[in-house]
């Protein structure tokens, strides 16, 4: 069962011919949700072959053109290419409108339905959820309404061991009890302990994305122990002021959520183009936090899919 | 002095991840024209290195997705980067509406005007003159009102040789009256032809944009004898019907409008990709007219500063 994000593009607002503006993939047992869709997007998905088809959720952190520029492009061809199933998109109420005019002008018949989820920007919420994947939004601090996005899978009940039914001869109702953590009672009144009839399941993954946002240690919370977590760096750490001033966030202040978090891995991205090298970048992240990467286009990252501890 | 195209996006509505949409720069001494804009135009633009302040006119064909999605984002970025100088959009009068919201919302603080000009889609017009260049719009045939654009040098006057201004010791008034084709007669009466005195100027080159279009024969005087020819070539012949119903042209459609305009050479683009060989285009194109290329992004097409015939 797969648990990955790919990177589309990892610019900040000016994007260059190898660095597009924000837009990642994440594929949870191969439901695909689109995060961010800067221009170009439909051009990425392209190139890291992956499918359009199943993409029914594109969640917009917050309405600068880095961010969304490359929707109406993908809604376009999503008809083209003959989609009936709908579309769902979180996004901040604005979008709505503004899309509307563009949609009945360029893609008047668009042979599915898009449907708007207006994001909450003053509350952490639940926004998506199904049998295997809740999603979250959450409020991050930048110029304009701006949410993170935190994708955890379910935990799952453990499993019977297929031996022990056998031996135990157990019901469909044993099994419900004891997945549900109870122990068995045979008949005589033997009690066998529920660890030495369940095998683990698999530990349930995570992964939070913040862009663009200010240093912002309230949400430690809630990025709390996630596998991988992508936040913004726009700057190194010599431009902090410039960073407050434009609400951003420095290598060094992510790298410190990273680690105060506890998170898995940390994935820096959004760089400024008025670096040439992003060697500072890592640098100074990983003095911090070790487990540092800084993503490039094309950038898959995995989450093993291991047992629980 | 530079006449050349550049090929930014070269295939039709559903880009690939090697074939952009819809856009070209034409480089004519270093004035760059912009026709087209589909999305990723800011990142070709930066892919092949083609410097954005030096874009002062964009010309957009028809307002379909994948010949203008690509503006908002260029015109962001241009404002990013500082441009003080107004930009020339030519266009359906359409435009201007509906980029209107988005302008004002996500490029709020734009530092330099936006000035629209909207198309006739009846008549031949000429829409941008200056010393060097003129652009003409002329209708084309497609579902939506379209243009097709027409940039031509303007003719040159003579120069006079430099030995010849020393040996009949030219006056300006004389040097005036022989560049107007006048002969020059000496005091004693004797008459030196004009040839004798001028050099033939470099011959005014011209280009001519026609996507998206049905084959359309009345425009044969418009492109007659024009250097480069870019015809938009959706189909191979043997998809003629479903060319015709889309609006659209075959590649030996094209051929045979750029054999009977006479033109220099003929540039096929607008790949439906349906496609996934091109072998056919280029078969049936060439046998028709024999000087095509089917264009690549990042292709470049120089026209040489000959003299005048």
């Amino acid at each position: 069962m797969t648990f990955s994000v790919t990177i589309l593009g990892s610019n900040s607002a000016l994007p260059t011919s190898t660095r597009y503006p924000s837009a990642q993939i994440l594929n949870v047992s191969e439901r695909f949700f689109l995060i961010d869709c800067g221009e170009g997007t439909q051009m990425q998905l392209r190139k890291y072959r992956i499918k359009f088809a199943r993409i029914n959720h594109i969640f917009i952190s917050h309405l600068h053109g880095d961010h969304c520029f490359g929707l109406i492009g993908l809604i376009s061809t999503l008809g083209l290419l003959g989609r009936k199933v709908d579309l769902h998109i979180y996004a901040h109420k604005d979008l709505e409108e503004l899309l509307g005019p563009h949609l009945e002008y360029f893609c008047a018949d668009l042979p599915y339905e898009i449907i708007f989820h207006h994001l909450d920007f003053k509350n952490q919420k639940v926004i998506y959820e199904d049998k295997r994947v809740v999603v979250e939004s959450f409020p991050l601090i930048h110029r304009v309404p701006t949410c993170g996005f935190l994708f955890r899978e379910k935990e799952k009940e453990p499993n019977i061991r297929k031996d022990a039914i056998i031996r135990y001869n157990l019901s469909i109702r044993d099994i419900v009890s004891i997945k549900q953590g109870n122990d068995f009672v045979e008949e005589g009144g033997n009690k066998i302990p529920v660890e030495q009839l369940t095998v683990a399941s698999p530990r349930a993954r995570s992964y939070a994305y913040c862009s663009d946002t200010r240093y912002c240690r309230r949400i430690l919370p809630i990025i709390n122990e996630v596998d991988l977590l992508y936040h913004e760096a726009t700057f190194t750490h010599e431009l902090k002021k410039l960073a407050t001033q434009t609400s951003h966030t420095t290598a060094r202040q992510a790298a410190t959520l990273a680690r105060d978090a506890n998170v898995g891995k940390l994935l820096l991205g959004h760089f400024s183009n008025r670096y040439k090298k992003l060697d500072d970048f890592i640098v100074e992240s990983s003095d911090v936090f070790n487990n540092t990467v800084l993503v490039k286009d094309g950038d898959t990252f995995h989450v093993a899919n291991q047992e629980s501890k």
